[in-house]
Order: C-alpha cells, then structure tokens, then sequence
C-alpha cells in the first residue's frame, strides 16, 4: 500500500470528485460523489461516507477542497480574495472548519472589464495548477480560458490575476436545448455536427457588431428555410454562442502576449473554445480541467503544511 | 341585435380572441380560446364550438384569421410573402380551405439586416391595422416595434415592408427567470420594480460594444455584492435584454425618420420599450396590440369581400 498523505477534491454545484494522494500530490485513487447542490445540508456526512475506508486504513488525513463547497451554498464560506490576486496568496487565506482538518480554498473577487462585480469559485485552483503544471503561464500578459456552465475569461499579468470575466455560455446553451423551440422541437435527439458548429462560430465572428439577442431567432429561421437542418440546429447555436464568447473576449484582450491563449476544462469543450479560438486567428493551448484541479490541490496542499508547520 | 358581417380571430400560439364584427369592423361581441399549440389537430372543432350560437344567431359567417394558426404546426399553411411587401397586397394572398368560408392570413418573409432568413406571422396584421389607425405611419421611412415573446423589429418604406428582424427578448427573459439562477433563487417571487429595470436599461446602453453574453452573469454577481435586491434582479435582467434589443435595433435604424417609433402590443410591454427607447433619446408612439389586430382583420375582411365579390 502506497503511503498516503492527504485527500484532495474538487466540489463544483453537480459533482465531487475526490483523490486519495501521496506526498508528492500524486493520485493513488479517485472516486465521484453527490455536487454541492444535493450535498446540502449534509456535507460533513457525505464526505465521511466516501472517505472512511481511506481515513481507517491511513490514518486521520488532511483534507483540501475547492470549488462550490465553500459557497453560500456550500458547507462553510470562504471568502473571495479581491483582484488582483496572486495564486500564491491563496494558502494563506484558506478557511479550516475546527476540529475537521478540511479546508477549503477562497474564490476569487474583482471588477470586471465592464465595471461589474464578478466571482470565481474553484477556477482558482485550476490555474494554480495550470501555473505549476506550465510555468510559462506566469510570464507576461496572458489569457486564460475556462469554459464551462459559467465560462471564466481570466487576465494574468505575470501569473497574477488582474481581472477576470463570466459568461455563462453553457448555461444559455442548456436553457435554449432544453426549454426553447428556437433551438429544437421536442423529439429532435441532441448530437454534435461538427459543420454546423463551425457554420455557427464563423457566423458569430462575422458579425460582430450584431447583437447576439437578435441573431438567436436563425437557429428557427434558418431550420424554416432548408438552411439548417432539425439536428444540426443546436450544433450551429452551440457555434454562435462560443463564437460570440470568444469573439467578445478578444475585444477585450487586445494588451495579453499574441501567443497561445490557455484553455483549461474537459477536453470536449476545450476543443471547441479552441476550433472558435482558431476561427479569430488565434492558437489555442488546451490543459485538461481535471489535471489542473488536482495540481492545484496539491501545490495548495503543500503551501497550506508549510504554514501549519 | 345588431347586424353581425363577419367573425375575425387572432390565433396565436398561445391565445385565441375571436371577434364578432359589423360591417364596419365594429366589435359587437368577443371571446377567448385556446392557442394554436392547444389546438393542433382540431381547429375545425375548436372554432365552432366556440361560434356555434354566432353563426346561429347571424347565418353563416364568413371567418378570417391571423397568427400561428397559419404556420406548419396550425390548421392549414399559409404562405409566408416575401418582402419587400405592400401589406394592401395580402387580401390577395389570403389562404381559403375549401368549403368552410375561413381565410388565413398569410406571414411575411424576408432576408434581415444580418443577412439571415427572417419569418413573422400575425404581426402584419397588427402592422395593417396600425396603418388603418395612423396614416402617418404609412409615409417616409419607419421604424416599428412589435414587442413579444419573439419581439419583431420593421422597417417601413411609404408603408411598405422593406426588411424585419426577429430578437426572441421575451422568450429569453422567461427562460432565465423560470429555469436559471442566475436571475433568481426558485422561492424569490418575480414583481417589476421599476427602478431596477431602469438600471438595465440603463447599462445596456452603457456599454453598446459589451456582448449581452458577458453582462447576463452580473444578475448574480450584482446580488452576491448587494448592488441589487433578489427581487430586483429579474426586472434588472428585463431591462438589460430590452435594452440591448432597443440599442441594437437602432444600431440598424440610422436611416429612418428622426421621429417617434411606433410600438405596437399590450400596454405593459409597450412601456417598457418605450422606456428603453426614451433613454436613447427617441420618442415612442405606443398602440394597443388587441385594437391593432382587430383594425388589421377588418381591413383584410373588407379587402377580401372585394376580391370575393
């Protein structure tokens, strides 16, 4: 049995995934449980659950968490550490409940580029890793990417975060598959085309001083006039809401390095951002989201020990 | 009893109004049914329940309707008109199924000021009979806002359709507010507070180059950093997506008279665009939806008696 060290996890709204680690951060293994939404009320008894056979056979372990847990939803608040903020820093300021030897790691707060508050929650973590895993990410003025039910646009000077953006692409794609006309009738299955995606981004990036309210409707009049078929429909929303996304980010990014932007999230889904990213020109570097998290985790695992040693 | 001449219906969606009428386009009596979706595949039955003692009272009637009753999912297709189209042209185009003295409307068609397929159905019924009530309206170059679950934008030359535009503002106003957290937490009752819907107006048009995309997060953000109330961030939200629909349409209007834009609909909505269009500096001319659609079905009928006679 290899020696472990800590439990790692990573607790967005709808999911749990927790890693059992070594002292090096390395994973020995990894199980799935209930998100913070229907962990409720009940977070200490469902972390018990899936962790007891880990704790009895190794020991009392520390625990580190990121992500929804430690929202006003979640099991303790942790606070929103305001930009600009250094990765760095996060240790410092992560929240231990007494007496259970969890923490969990703070958000992050700023005004962004349109003047408007904004919040982050467990993509913190994931840059962190990213930083660790791809130390070039902290040099100069970078982009990242996080895209997701709520996609994170982030700008890093010098691996600090200066500001940081939220679009909540996936969530408007959902409501308009899953509650709209516009999109589908009824009986239509959802699949991706990869045409019509594509069809979909280059119309996002080809107008782009078009509202993005008042080309919605194409999804409908574009099925009615044989341009768009009834299954490739979501696919070419899909396209002109990540090409919308992207295109708008890019507007306001005009400052960061003119290399490669970091997309950091499942690998289906970075691969979109980046097929969008390709369509404005520019080169995409794709990190997978959960391998991010973990290093997250662990390098927050480890400054945490330094400081409770 | 009054001398009844025809029955006219305004058959959308969601809702039917059917009218008894004189020869004059009076309404002598009207009723309320179900919409098209409630309908599908028994129109014939639903209509004459509904006018059975109308047509017994009055003798055989003829009967012209509008809307959604004429699309792929009503009682018969009638033809969409493509634009540029002189609404006096659509008695001519009037769909009569055989046998039954019931005349559909036709929708128009056109290519939008984004190059996209365009289709509305009902509205040019409600544009005929805004024509009949202001004349005015049918000389120069307009711009008229029919606001809705699909709100329809149209730009008119000496009364004459040139080109519309479709923004579903309304649909994705109650998608937010019926599924999404973003606008609300599920017990939060929904209430217009007018303040706060002058806010989203208001910085929907501050910021004309920011994507909608990227500002629909701040419902939350705005809330989570008490800059908003929980029951204020909804009539935020509706004033944000109005906004923006307002500021882009207009975006697309720098060639129509310098004068009032003509909104057509229920006097709630009509008031909000009216707002959103005061703070861009533009007057609006409001008319009732109800009393519009049934000066347009009059107009149709006498038009239609003449071709028929």
């Amino acid at each position: 049995v290899k020696q472990a060290s800590y439990i790692a996890g990573d607790w967005g709204t709808s999911h749990l995934r927790l890693m059992l680690c070594d002292v090096e951060g390395f994973c020995i293994e990894s199980r799935e449980g209930p998100g913070a939404a229907a962990s409720r009320g009940k977070f200490p008894e469902t972390l018990e659950l899936l962790t007891a056979d880990w704790q009895r056979v190794h020991g009392d372990l520390p625990v580190v968490l990121c992500g929804m847990v430690g929202s006003s939803i979640g099991w303790i608040e942790a606070p929103y550490l305001p930009c600009p903020a250094k990765p760095d820093v996060l240790a410092g300021a992560v929240v231990v409940p007494r007496g259970r030897g969890v923490s969990i790691v703070p958000g992050l707060s700023c005004t962004n580029p349109h003047g408007a508050p904004d919040v982050l929650r467990g993509e913190e973590t994931q840059l962190l890793g990213a930083l660790a895993l791809e130390p070039a990410l902290g040099e100069g003025r970078k982009l990242v990417c996080l895209p997701g039910t709520h996609t994170k646009w982030l700008w890093l000077d010098d691996g600090v975060v200066r500001q940081f953006l939220t679009a909540p692409t996936g969530e408007l794609f959902g409501l308009l598959v899953d509650h709209s006309v516009l999109v589908r009738d009824r009986d239509t299955p959802v699949a991706h085309i990869d045409v019509d995606f594509k069809r979909g981004v280059a119309d996002a990036a080809g107008a782009t001083d078009a509202s993005l309210l008042h080309r919605l409707f194409e999804s409908r009049s574009r099925r009615m006039a044989k341009l768009l078929t009834p299954e490739g429909a979501a696919s070419w929303t899909s396209g002109l809401l990540i090409g919308s996304d992207v295109t708008a980010a890019l507007k306001l990014a005009r400052d960061v390095d003119a290399g490669a932007i970091t997309v950091i999230g499942t690998p289906t889904l970075t691969g979109r951002y980046a097929e969008a990213l390709k369509h404005a020109h520019r080169a995409a570097h794709c990190l997978d989201g959960a391998a991010a998290a973990q290093a997250g985790l662990t390098r927050i695992r480890h400054q945490l020990a330094r400081v409770v040693l």
